[in-house]
Parts: C-alpha cells; structure tokens; sequence
C-alpha cells in the first residue's frame, strides 16, 4: 500500500494527492474544482473545528448564521472590497428549471430570471453588515461578537485539495465595536486564538506578522496573518485576522449613538480559517509512508491490530485495552479485519496517520505485553499490558510535542537571513522556506521581487525588531526586515 | 415587552413571527426567503443538531460533505426524482462579475457563462450517487452509512421563517446498502432516531407513518414520516425517512458484487430533518408570554435574576448557586445588567423561553433561600439555597416531562376518528387536528379530500389496526384508518 504513493523527493505535489486520496481524506467530484470530504477527513475536520469553536466561545463568541446569496449590488458598496475581490464567483441569474420542450431532461426556464442577479457568498462582509445595520443603534449593542461556520465559493482557477478549491468550508469571524482600539484588540486576540490552535493543536509552529498593503485583504485597514513553511520550502498562509476599520460601517451605514449620545460609525474586525488548514496539516507532517497526524486533532488516535488475526483470547486482551484507554480519553479501535494480513494493516493505518499503533499476539500475550509504535519516528518498543493507557497516555502527548519540534526545526534551519539580492535568490533557489530582507517598504519593490523571485512578502513578523538596512532589491533604507516566501 | 407579542387567539401565523423576532431566533434578510438565524436561534440549532448528531453516530454513521453545486444534467437521470422535484432552484450560470462598463458598480461578465449550468442542491442524492459510484465495487464497501450536515437551497414561493426558508439548514443521511431489508431496516431505524429525537429532546410527540405513494419523496419507493400537531390545530412534517430501492443505483450505475460474485445494483435509504424542527418547536410549546423551550434543548436552561440589582452579597450568592448548578451540567446565567427593572429582565427571559428563572433578594439571602420560577406553567415558590442544584435539576426534568405530556394531551385531544364526511369536514372546521377515517387507498379520493377541505393524508400510521371500514368520501371499502390533518 505505501509503495503506491509517490515519494516527496520525486514529486512533491503529487506526493501531496496520493495522501489526500490514499489516507481517504477527500476526492475530486462531478463539479470541477470542489471536492467531496470523505469520512475520514471529514472527521479531522470536525475535531479541528470542535476546538477552533470551543476557543472562540471561551473568548465571547457567539455563532450565527447568514444567507449564502449576496444580492449583487452589494458588492459594490465598498469601492476596495469589490475591487480586489469577489470577481470571480458563482452568480445565481435563474430560480427555475423546466422540462426541455425537445424531451431531453431539463432546460433553465427562460422566464424565471432573477430581478437582480445573486452572488454566492466569497466571504459574507457584505450581507453581514447590511443585517448589522438593523442590529446596532447603541453602544449597548455593542461589542457584536459573532462567527459563522459556512461554505463559501470562489471561482478558482487551477485548484488543489485543500488548499484552493471553487467550495470550501471555513469560519468567518464578523464583530462589530464601538471604538478603533477594541477593534484592533479583537483582531490581535483572533490572531493569537488562531496561533495557539495552529501550534498546540496542529503541531504547525506559525509567525504572527501583519500583511503589506499589497497583500492586505479588499476592504481591510490592516490585515493580521499567521503563516507556515511546509516540507518543500514553501509558506502557507494559514489563517487571517482583519482590522476593517469603518470602512464596512461606512459602506452599509451602521451608526451607533455613544456613551455621550454623539452619532459614530461602528469599527469592524473580520477573520477566517478554512479547510485549508487540512492542506498545510498534511504538508507539515507527513512523510513517504503517508499521513502523520498530531494526536490531539487525529479523528482515531490508537489502533489495535491482532496478530496475525482475531482469536478469542487476543479479542479479550484488546476489549481490555480499549476499556482502559477509552476511560483515559483515548479513542481506540481494534481492528477485527480477518482478510487483510498483519503487515498489510499496519501500512494502511500509517498510511491514514493514526498516531499510535498495538499488536498483539499469542506469544505477547502469554507475556502479558504488546507491541507499542508510533507513527511519527516508527520507532517500535513492547510495553506491559498493565498500565498500558499510562504509557499511551503519555506517548500520544510525546508524539503531540515531538511533531511540533519537528516543525519548528524545519522552521528554525529554512529561515535565512540574507542582505543581497544575489543571496536571496540563491537561498530561494536551493533550500527554499522563509527569507528574512530588508524591503524598501514600496509596493512597487515587492511586485518587482515577485516578478524576478516568485517570492512574496508573506508578512511583517509582529516580534520583528528594528534594524536599520537597505533594501535587498534597492538598497534604499528600511527599518525592519521582513519575511518573503515563495507560497502556495 | 410580552405585551408587544400578538396572542395566539387573534392571528396565530403573527403570534408566531413576533416569537421569532421577539425570541431573538431568527431575522429577516436582504435575500428574497432566505433568513438570518441569531445567535440565540442558532445556540438551539446547535443543540439539536449535536444531540442528533450523537444519535446518528451512535447508531454507526459518519459525516462527510459534498458538493453544493450540482450538474444540472445530474438531475435529469433519475425521472421521478426530477418529475416531482428540484424545479424551483437557484440556477448558477456564470462564474465571474466585472466592472460595469458605465461605471455602475459590478455587472455579469457574458464572456464567463458555464458550459452547464450548476444547480445550488436541492437535496442531493445525484451528487452523492454519482460519488458512489466510484467509493463501491464489492460487498466488502457495504454498508455506506454517510451523513452531510448542510445548507440547500429550494426556491419557495411562499416563505415562513424556519417553516419554509429558500436556504434552510439541515442534516441529509445517504446509505447504500447490498440489500433490499437491510436498507428498509435502515429507514426505520432512522425513523426511530428522528421519533426518539422529537420525543425525548424537542418533548415533541409524534406520529410514526408511511407516506401515501402521491406524498413520496420524488425517487423514493418508500417515505416514513414523524409527524407532529401544533397548536393551531395543523400539522407539522417533522421528519422523513425514505426507502429509495436501486432508484438511484440504477440512475447512476452503481453495481457491486455480492458474496457469491454476482453483481447486482446497490440498495439506498435517504433521510433529513432540518431548522424546519425549529419552527415547530416554537408551536407546539410556546404561548403568549413568549418563547417555551424544554430543558434538554434550551441554550441557557438557568437565569438568576438579582432584586432589585446587583449588589456585592447577591453577586457570591449567585456564584455560589452558578457553581453548585454548573457542577451539575446545567447552563446558568447571572443576569448583571443594572440598568433594567427586575420585571422587565422576568419578561424578557420568558419570552427568551428559559425554562427556570432564579430570582434572589437581600430578604431571600438573610434566610438563605431564592424564588423559583419555572417558565412552562409560571409557579413560583421559595427553594433554600442549600441543595438548590437538586432541586433545579429535579425540576428541569418536571418541565421536560410536563411539556411533552401537555403536548400529548392535546394532541390526543386533537384526534378525531370520524366516519362520515359531513363530520370530516366539521371537525376540521372546529377543532382541527388529527382525522382519523378510512379512505379507498386512490390518490385520486386524496386529491379530492385536499380539494374539498385542504386536509391532506398525513400518514397511514405504523401502528394502524386492520379495521375494515368505508371511505369517508367514496364509500369504497378500506382496510385501515390513515391520518389526515391540514399541514404546514
């Protein structure tokens, strides 16, 4: 099973669809650029969102949720929202079908045009503010603090599982505040909610930085983002946190009266992960034998395998383990498959990531041990059954840390810090992951850069210390160095 | 503020719009049909779908997500399944927007129109068919026992919040099955689940049936049914569970071989309930002071309310109470809002439906006791603090089981076995509800029935005693009593 997958050294992006395919996280569909979520990735979805939900409502927030259809002409009140976004899209022009007059199936009936065409929802800013108008009078409505899980759609191009599809699931954050600087605050709390949940939940280590103007989203003051290197040297952009200022506010007339009784309009944040994090979660851990998930989000963390099949007293020892973890709050499953041989079985659930794996048999049981391995290094070691949820326990939460570290020495040895342009792009052309330049601060220099390198200014690190420099590219002054990245 | 609500008596369909709107439930939006479900709304929503969401896992099934889009050609391969359905839909077209050429905002770009159009799912057993195909070959892939929580879309023409919304909420199970009982089985298993559901967690009673074939789901060759009663004296379709044969697998081709290596076409089942369940929640508990809702369900089950506002020894009171009911697993609330009067704050958490109201003074904490307010039947009495935890759990589960035991009250009430059709039509113009009469078994007598009274067959309950009898309108012989109602 594992020799089918192609190995990342041949061929990094095919590597990454035999894992999407071969671990049954998602196929391709009848539509072109969506994908269907199998079972198996969908519960790795569902833990992942679960704890994303469970950290926003622990900071005040609430769920909701808004229409999938954006009347048109609503993306045209915010002159830069439109501008840099929501061009391509689904658009709703008909709601009705009928039967074709020449008997071959059905046909859009003619006469059922819509008044004024409807957009499939890219992001909901739009629909979400024209509702806000209504909600908000008073500085007692205020703060708003409501996300939304929903599906969106964007017309993409080339797609790619996970990481770029026309639908996608995701959460879109949309409060609303009755000064500039809680906005601000809320961004930033967003930001740091995000970095944990990337961190300690996906072992993906993050830089928190805030976007350029140029890679800002349409409609933001400023954007916030946590960014991520995969394997193959590349970034991913992985979750973002926008300060809207009262450009929403403005644009579909949302006022408040304040604590003075003085008319203002109302400050905006909006924020979003999606699927893609499942995208960037294969990149960061997985190897040649396929998926490597950290245990805290993995939809099955242990898996019992009897040697070389099911019998009566290996049925009993596993129903045992399993009571023992399960009490731990380990899931657990014990695999009763009596066609498939033992080597078979290990190198399909390695395959699908699953973060620890026992056998057990005879031999082991008269010794009242089992085989215990771990995905991560396959390292294998034989355990006492007594105790067993101890010594589990305590390996998934090894795994958990040994996968960050992991990451984070990726990280660390693919962050260069170069000062000339010829260096830039040769550490871009060798090893690849994140440049730390100088950068004149133009947007002209950074679509120069792009143009020559591929490489764009993924963010300005928020921990980024002054230091005067010049420009990689110009050599004119700067004051901080930024991160460039060639992305996804 | 109760008094802003419309009572039931005067205009029951406006009784009910004041509930969702003064409940905090739902709103209307800028798109034709299409609601904004509030936060309060969804808190419910969430509950409900979590707890059913345990019950479908519980009972072996597993989430995933598919396309929203679907082929519009997809829909002509099944012919019943397009003959009775999915004509009124959001028809996508085209897939990019550009700027106005006048400079009027954004326009459709004619140059970006689909080579066929997708249809925003209506329900979606062509996309999921046409995925199965791939994901079964051998009886070793049987059972598939998938559900999808999602959004669709059916262009209503007439819209009621929650009742019937263009977009509504809702989870669609889609099983395939290698034989013909296993997927009957499965249909009534879920029905079971949806029946337990109603009853148990909304206190909701319900009819379990079998549609008549003119009330099928379009493609089925079975509907099951729960059906509930509202208060009005109609008829709620709360849920449905649909024996869909090889319908489907023969549409979209999809075989497997079974044990003895004959390939046949694989069986299907098909089931959903959506936000629709909210609305009859709403009628089927609420009354004129707002919003009811039981226990188990509630977003918030617990309000303590300060008299007359907060103050330092009422503030650890209640913590001290918040922390005696939260150890216990029940949702409280201490309502600190000091700039409303304790009545207004009583009435406004009955129309929010909590069931139990806790209400403490400086008098009650000198003799260390709160009043206890439950929603359902209004009594009020003094409780020591001492132990409170028992008692509000005690008396949660009175009110769960007292909503459910009013309803069924009423609802056996509300059922009238007639036999000729002068009474039919009487009854149905005094008191409503369930109409138990014999009827021919034609789909031609039931149109007439619905021509002549409005009343359709609701269901030919499960539990139907062989009783031969005339039917109410033709006199013709029948061998069991259906159910008709008029129904939302």
């Amino acid at each position: 099973m594992a020799k089918e997958i192609t190995r990342r050294n041949e061929d990094y992006s095919q590597w990454y669809l035999d894992i999407v395919k071969k671990a049954d996280l998602a196929d391709n569909s009848a539509v072109r650029g969506c994908m269907v979520i199998k079972p198996y990735g969908f519960a790795l979805w569902e833990n992942m969102r679960d704890q994303l939900d469970r950290m926003f409502k622990a900071t005040g927030h609430v769920n909701a949720y808004f229409p999938i259809f954006i009347p048109k002409s609503f993306l045209s009140k915010e002159a830069e929202h439109v501008e840099g976004f929501a061009k391509e899209c689904a658009v709703v022009t008909h709601h009705r079908l009928m039967n074709d007059p020449n008997g071959k199936g059905v046909v859009v009936d003619p006469s059922a045009k819509l008044e004024e065409e409807l957009i499939v929802r890219p992001t909901s800013e739009t629909i979400i503010w024209s509702t806000y108008r209504n909600w908000i009078s008073s500085y007692r409505d205020l703060p708003l603090l409501i996300n939304q899980w929903a599906n969106v759609v964007r017309w993409e191009l080339r797609t790619r599982m996970f990481l770029r599809t026309a639908e996608f699931l995701w959460q879109e954050g949309h409060t609303a505040h009755a000064t500039r600087q809680e906005a601000i605050d809320e961004t930033l709390l967003i930001l740091d909610v995000y970095a944990r949940f990337a961190e300690e939940y996906m072992a993906m280590p993050v830089i928190k930085g805030v976007k350029t103007p140029n890679e800002r989203f349409a409609g933001a003051d400023e954007t916030y983002t946590i960014e991520a290197l995969m394997q193959d040297g590349k970034a991913l952009q992985a979750g973002t946190s926008h300060f809207l200022g009262q450009n929403f506010a403005k644009a579909f007339d949302v006022r408040f009266l304040n604590e003075n009784n003085i008319e203002e309009y109302v400050w905006a944040t909006s924020w979003g992960v999606s699927t893609r994090l499942i995208g960037g979660l294969i990149m960061v851990h997985s190897d040649d034998d396929g998926l490597v998930l950290p245990p805290r989000i993995a939809p099955l963390q242990v898996m019992i395998v009897p040697v070389p099949k099911p019998a009566p007293e290996l049925n009993e020892a596993a129903q045992q383990i399993m009571r023992a973890l399960q009490a731990k709050g380990i899931s657990v499953k014990y695999d009763t498959d009596d066609r498939k041989r033992p080597g078979f079985k290990f190198a399909e659930h390695e395959m699908r990531g699953v973060p620890v794996r026992l056998a057990i048999g005879m031999r082991d049981l008269e010794q009242r041990q089992v085989e215990v391995a771990r995905r991560d290094t396959r390292e294998k070691t034989l355990q006492p059954i007594e105790g067993i949820e101890h010594h589990v326990a305590q390996l998934l939460e090894d795994i958990q840390q040994n996968l960050y570290q992991k990451a984070l020495t990726y990280r660390n040895e693919h962050t260069t810090r170069v000062d000339t342009f010829e260096e830039f792009q040769h550490v871009l052309g060798t090893k690849g992951g994140f440049i730390s330049a100088h950068w004149d601060g133009t947007t002209e220099t950074e679509l120069k850069i792009k143009e020559l390198t591929k490489a764009t200014i993924r963010c300005i690190p928020l921990d980024a210390q002054d230091e005067p420099g010049k420009c990689v590219l110009t050599g004119a002054p700067s004051q901080r160095r930024v991160l460039f990245a060639v992305a996804y």
